[in-house]
């Protein structure tokens, strides 16, 4: 059986069994029990399998789902996991045991930390990236941009998730300048640093941009899987030219904000994404322009990098409003299995983005 | 420009200026203006046109996008609509001047309201649907379930969206025994049902999905955006095969429910599907398991009809928890351009899922 944790609060009036009896019905057959014929009603329903009150109120309550529900498609378990309750009251969906899943559903990450670390031989340190913008500009300019950050020792440059297409800076012709760019700082610093392209498109474009990507050399692809689709970045986390994957949390704002609906932050970014396909998870971090708590990002760092689930982690690449002098206390707060995503900060540097890359590489490579 | 509109809740301490700035900042350039290269900040930034105080507290607010931003995908359309904004408090997307789009970036439904009726040879009456389960029935059963609801008088069977591609009836087989059970009704009572068969899995064979249906007989489509990606529900409405595509809300629930963050329902179900090729869109109706107000489904049906967008309309289809001897009420609330979606209430019937079809379908003939 696949086993979900679900936070369940009864509405007034409803009792927690017939709260949970609803989603195990919603969730499956959709439809009362009293119509079912008695095979389905035993095989397709969903179990409860144990429940426990929450001190904040409400119960934790774990429910068994057949694994045949799925039949074989990941949008379909995204279906049993949270399709019809996002749109009730009083669900929470809080962990997926995800030994329990059909083997084979979920893939995760092609590379995962350690591959990664492995590839870009970086054991153990803190990681520093940025994001090539603004849009508007021209593809010399992203490609000039990614190979001063790359020069002053960044480690990782991506598009920003607002920049694929547009006129200003044709796709293959920004991606081309793009990793001219971290070639031509590998020629003058003996470093390489890597790039990843923006692929979010319609998904039979986006697997084409991710191929197209990888013929021109980018190191990774940045996909925003609300917007693409989730199954999508699995898909491209399963091709035969594997980059690595870092997803965008872009239009997936209102699945995590609500304390007594959607899912976790811990659960959609640091393990959902991860068993999707994501090598590296952006999320909002704290303190910036967006509303996550220190407590959730660090527990989403946490989930991203459980080595108890049957892929490979996932970086966490907390990002928002991060100032270049605070990363050492961000180190330490966060740990150095940390890709830290910076923007602002580096481009308004008075001396220019090679000298705040500088800066800020040189701090990583001093902290623990 | 492409013109979208907002409510805007500032925070504590923060003005309506600052606000909205950091809006037209973050979906566009994410990177404030003092570091922007003039032209992009006069160009690619996001420019306030109108701004209004609401009575209930916060200001409607009309931002202008260059139409650039786009790159001529839909994708990236989706993106500046609601981005890194859907991780902000106090922003809710309210509307979209449709007109204001590129041309053909949003293509609508290929068949609308009007088209549907004339396929359909339904002038002017209300329409009744149902969805054919529970999981766990084979093909074979659900094929019985789809005859007998078409010879009941029925209008239009739609598989569950719990219904994909699992053993119990795969696919090809269930789509093949439902076309069946449609013609054998047809043979039995002269007159014609349509069935839609569930679409929805990983992109590429959704679309392939999509096609097996139409060459089976099907004669339409359902599919969740929201797990499949929302292009592509608009490639499948832009396919050369075209079936009308009936959209589903699963996973859809947290990016309406709160009302200082994401869009509203009637922009989401009743204008953003639409536009993204939805012919007919599902949505949860106020009083059943769901938690909508009267007010705001009707808003979502308002949205779906309007004629003065520039692609065609699309059938409200209100479902969840509506009992069927309230049908007649239901048709005066929302008039006659509406499909009442019914599950519960005709499977219980206690003389037949055949004579619960008759009922219901007599009642739409003789309502106004």
């Amino acid at each position: 059986m696949i086993k979900v944790t679900y936070h369940i609060y009864p509405a007034e009036g409803e009792s927690l069994e017939q709260k949970v009896e609803s989603v195990c019905l919603e969730q499956s057959v959709e439809l009362p029990r009293r119509v079912l014929p008695s095979h389905i009603a035993r095989e397709v329903v969903g179990e409860p399998l144990d429940s426990e009150a929450l001190e904040e109120g409400g119960h934790r309550v774990t429910i068994g789902w057949n694994p045949e529900l799925t039949g074989g498609d990941l949008s379909q378990f995204l279906n049993t996991l949270y399709g019809n309750i996002s749109l009730q009251a009083g669900i929470r969906v809080t962990g997926v045991d995800w030994h329990s899943l059909p083997e084979g559903l979920c893939g995760g990450p092609a590379f995962g930390i350690g591959a990664l670390r492995e590839t870009w031989g970086i054991p153990d340190r803190a990681l520093c990236a940025t994001s090539l913008k603004p849009a508007g500009s021209t593809a010399e300019e992203l490609g000039e941009l990614c190979r001063e950050f790359a020069a002053g020792g960044l480690d990782l440059m991506k598009d920003d998730h607002g920049v694929t297409n547009q006129h200003w800076a044709p796709f293959a012709e920004r991606v081309r300048r793009c990793v001219e760019g971290v070639r031509r700082a590998e020629q003058e610093t003996g470093r390489r640093a890597f790039y990843f392209a923006h692929v979010t498109a319609r998904a039979d474009r986006c697997v084409a941009r991710y191929r197209r990507a990888a013929e021109l050399g980018a190191d990774g692809a940045l996909v925003c899987p609300h917007i693409a689709g989730m199954e999508t970045m699995h898909q491209l986390a399963r091709m035969d030219l594997p980059l690595p994957v870092i997803a965008h949390p872009a239009f997936s704002g209102g699945l995590t904000t609500h304390p007594r609906q959607g899912l976790t932050p811990e659960l959609l970014y640091g393990q959902l994404w991860r068993a999707l396909g994501a090598d590296l998870v952006v999320y909002p971090n704290t303190g910036g322009r967006f509303s996550f708590s220190l407590a959730e990002c660090e527990a989403i760092n946490r989930a991203a990098r459980r080595d108890d689930l049957p892929f490979p982690s996932a970086f966490p690449m907390p990002g928002g409003g991060m100032r270049r002098e605070n990363i050492p206390q961000w180190v330490e707060t966060y740990g150095p299995d940390t890709v830290f995503l910076l923007g602002t900060s580096l481009y308004e540097h008075p001396g220019g983005v090679r000298e705040a890359a500088r800066e800020l590489s040189a701090m990583l490579k001093e902290s623990p």
